[in-house]
């Protein structure tokens, strides 16, 4: 199966960025673990800080299943949203840090009524259980 | 006189995403015939999925009236508003469906304000109104 | 094509209301210009300052298509919007100036979700584009 | 004992209007049917669309008991809310529909604070059930 | 001057009406007051239940000076509104209770923007200076 | 038909708890007053403080036709909600005070919307008119 | 009558301040326009731009009528509202400009509740209407 | 590792209740099956439609691992929360269905910032994804 | 006098729970240091996690005086306050911190309004200060 | 210890102020007899109806412990509150009658938060109650 | 050119106030600094608690530049706000912390608008600022 | 210093752009002005319209202070305002306009919290005195 794990803007700095509240792990090395340990599934990754980008990438419908972390653009992104809504697989929503701890605007998911499920709060090992509630 | 007409994300999907809601006609299929339908008018289409690549195309300002279907950054783009206040030429935002048969945070426009006038449920027609609302 | 025209409360006043808003030009002028354009429909005008008397009106259902201007009803006569619902013919909704342009509370219509489609700040132009909506 | 029963805008279409809502008996022949169920009763029915006759009739205060379906009137007519308030006889404010279940604005009732009691959701059989509650 | 006193909906039961609010004189007799106090004033006095009959009466614009209680129709009625702004005379609005000390929805005035002046709490009393303020 | 009649909590009170409210029989007594009145039907009564004991008892759906006064529990308990949207049978809820006239908390029903209609004001009265509704 | 006139903050500078709004005669000026229109009255004048001087003062409780323009006092003084509460004379609250067309937080006063009544654009006529007003 | 899986209201009747959003596996044989996925985990399960039940036992404090749903409670349970924070365990809230596509008031969570992740969507997978996720 | 202590839920764990707001000190040593120091006055206590099983033991109504810490319940049970207001006893609610310290929704209180005061922030002692009020 | 009392405005009327809800007890008298049940303690009292000038006294921090009733600045003295907020001392929030019985301004208290904990409904006794929480 | 400097409540203690906020050098000292730094401006000093007499001093409008940190006066004080709306003078309002990291109510100014521009944040440093912006 | 400055969508227009609130200085002239004014420091600009790419520009983190005017951006883009939060920089957001004076979105910042200091309404010299706080 062919697995799109897409994260938003400022999801590049994993690993750097916030480390209490996102871990020191980079996303680069996160994927060969993933890789690893899912050799049947072909994951590709792609970031991007910005919104249009992000759509134009989604609107390829390549995958199978898709995995997406849409970091602030989750909050106000309706662009995405209607994006997300036009495709026809499996979608989950992964959130690194639990929304619910955060900040009030964080615990609004604009896209999260566009894809199948939600995961928020089990830090990067959130993508892992994404790609394991696909359905083959 | 020489129109712009420009579309916002996911709106150059028209014809295949949500076909119930936006029909099944192609946009390009549909410019054809509207060049048809207005001889006399230079028509020139525009569509982007990225916010500030329409700003870029919009600040050209190199037309004497604007169609606009600024898709769902209608509800949040300020940035895009801020860029038609700017502009002094005859505009009109037009979305296919009704709006207000929609959910609640699609009836916000910010960017209408901004605009001459608005037209709201034509469907594909709305395109056609809006050129013959302009004045030459 | 019968098309019944109506208008709500103060729009017996176009052409001496507030012309900076609603121009110079009255109702029944305007009207005898939409006769000429359209020879091909049977034009009815009713206008009503009173929500019921329109109501009354509209019940009547002797017509193929329904061009509204709700004025100050738009925004808070359920009773019409409910009237409106119970209608099974092409509906538009009129307003002459940009709502978006003006007070917050006309910026809420009540009854556009049970029209087709909704036009705003065309000026009287309004009453023609949604004529020239219509499906025959 | 003199029961009068007052029914508010686009009620007069009971039978027709959105069946699968209201039910396809219209508001006469349910009449007869009440009219036959309490022989011992006068009942007398009046409808208007309009919300100022509504009032007009409801001061003449010429009746024992009242059973009153505003409407769309019940979400908004402050005017009749004032009227009620100003009425000592047993008033009871029936709903056909379960205004629960449907739209937000509905379940908003701005009369009911000035009548005795009301009753929503029980069909037609909302208006006998009005007149059983009622105390000689 | 010609003063035109315009009273809403179930102000022609003044007197009879929640009297420990609105006390016990009538409007016929309170006006035979006032025109003995203002001999040289010509007062006009219209009573209407219905909103858009208020608005007739108001249009016809033969008046140099309106005193104006719009009832319960002051707290929602935006056809009164447009109506009162579009009249380039004297306006006085009058509440015989004091507004600040009753129900939240009465503290709310759709038309007093569209007014001069408002008076509220002084009893019947608030007429007779509303026609006192008047400039000549 | 069985009938099943559920009250909330402190309704085991009636009689004695704010009589002025209430009224001061007391539901023991209602209920033989009902038998006697409906001796084709099985009337059982349930009466429970506890949000969780009404639920267990609901689950049990050996009735077929259901009265219940939530209580308190009627503005908050959308787990009583979701109990009672489970339930294909006959369901009325009933309130023994008018709540429009109530604190604003008592205005909120979280349960009306999943059953099939609602009685409020009628006092003890209203659970022998949710019995009259019923379609055998 | 001895009558007690209070003016809050910044109303010492009527006549210079925004005379747009407020007009150019100076209260000192006007007050003695009242004197004389009302010989038979004693007038006294107190202003004050202390919120607690202002409550100082009417403790003092030695009028018999009050007439109070709070200033911007009005929309947020609970200590004043508290103050005025507890004075069992005639008391009329005097807004120089309708506050109904000003900014919306000048629509909302938390002390009109404790007067008898309101008077709001008058301008500086205000103060003598509310005289007027008063029961000897 | 001990595993408490607890359930709140009406989630004792999965596999009946609401099959088209909750499934048609009830928990007993989906418990089967995660024993037999899970068998170096000893797994408790625990049901209870009582809000202060579920507090008893989780007061118990006798696991490694807390998978909670809390059902209708997640929405308003203050007490379940309280109890939630007081525990030092891993813990995970799940939800079946896409909470976000539900209505409005299924969006909050009053308990999610208690626990350490959230889970939404799923469907009855969540229960066996939460227990992936747990660190031994 | 005999005087009731009813704790809500969690307030069983006083002493182990969040130490740092709610204190090393358990509920049963407390209350032996209560009855020490009001000899004359017979203490009871009790606690339940079930809010029913609250209301069950406040209907005993066999004392004379109540001091309840609701605890979470404080900020939704409605039921609980109806219980409360049944009750025509001395009624003091306490809570141990200062709510106003604490998370918004611990600032309202819904069953404040039905005791006759309330206390707040003085750790365990405010059970004490409590009994100190009452009148004998 | 030194104790300061401070009462904010109106609260010098105590006694005469609206002897329902705050009782016919001066301060003055009240004070002597704090003073005779805590010989060992001194106690000032202070009062002002200026804002301000509440500030200026608490400034002077020349005590151990601080009594404070704020009145209705409670509800909007932002200065207040972080003059408070400012003082290393055992504080006490005061209100005489219980402010969830009241008007819904007077339930919150923007100065609570910033003393360390309020008594609320115990009339005068609340003073002595405050005291005898002091931990010397 | 004259700057007048005013600081709102609480602002004469800066230097000892929450220092971790404001920092710890005093107001006196700073101003010494800036004297020395802006020999050819002269700089009055102005503190009140009192917002009554800030107005005051405001009002003497002897100054050519004014720089003004209304304290938590900035939130609330429509009375500030309406005399600085009569000032024609260069304005600046200052405020230490940066506004926007702070409590909710500290991020709404009443005065802001009516000054001409606003600084936040950059502690004593902002004082200087504003006397560097200003326009000789 | 190396400080970059940062402008946000539409801000390239700056000379041009309704110049009654902009001014007629085109931001390239006015950095030269600023180069001349702080030869020691090293200035860099970069403008974008695309959300985006500022955040790519600002992740580079190449510069010791930041000025940032992120113009409609200000208003909803979490996006940079979690970007900025992770720079660990000298940080000055920049207002040209007094936002406080304009439309109710402006006066909203979600960007301002993770910057140290806000200026609003200098005009173009905003950017001067950003510089000019920075600490080197």
């Amino acid at each position: 199966m062919k697995i799109l794990i897409v994260n938003g803007p400022n999801l590049n700095l994993l690993g750097t960025r916030e480390p209490e509240i996102y871990g020191t792990l980079s996303m680069e090395d996160y994927l060969e673990n993933l890789k690893s340990e899912f050799p049947s599934h072909e994951l590709e990754y792609y970031q991007s800080n910005i919104e249009g980008e992000i759509i134009n990438r989604l609107q390829k419908d390549d995958f199978e299943a898709l995995v997406i972390n849409p970091g602030a653009y989750t909050h106000y992104s309706y662009a995405i949203a209607d994006c997300l809504k036009n495709i026809q697989k499996q979608k989950v929503e992964v959130h690194i840090s639990n929304i619910y701890k955060r900040e009030e605007f964080r615990q609004k998911s604009v896209t999260a009524a566009y894809t199948d499920a939600v995961l928020s709060g089990f830090g990067m090992d959130g993508y892992r259980l994404a790609i394991l509630s696909f359905k083959s």
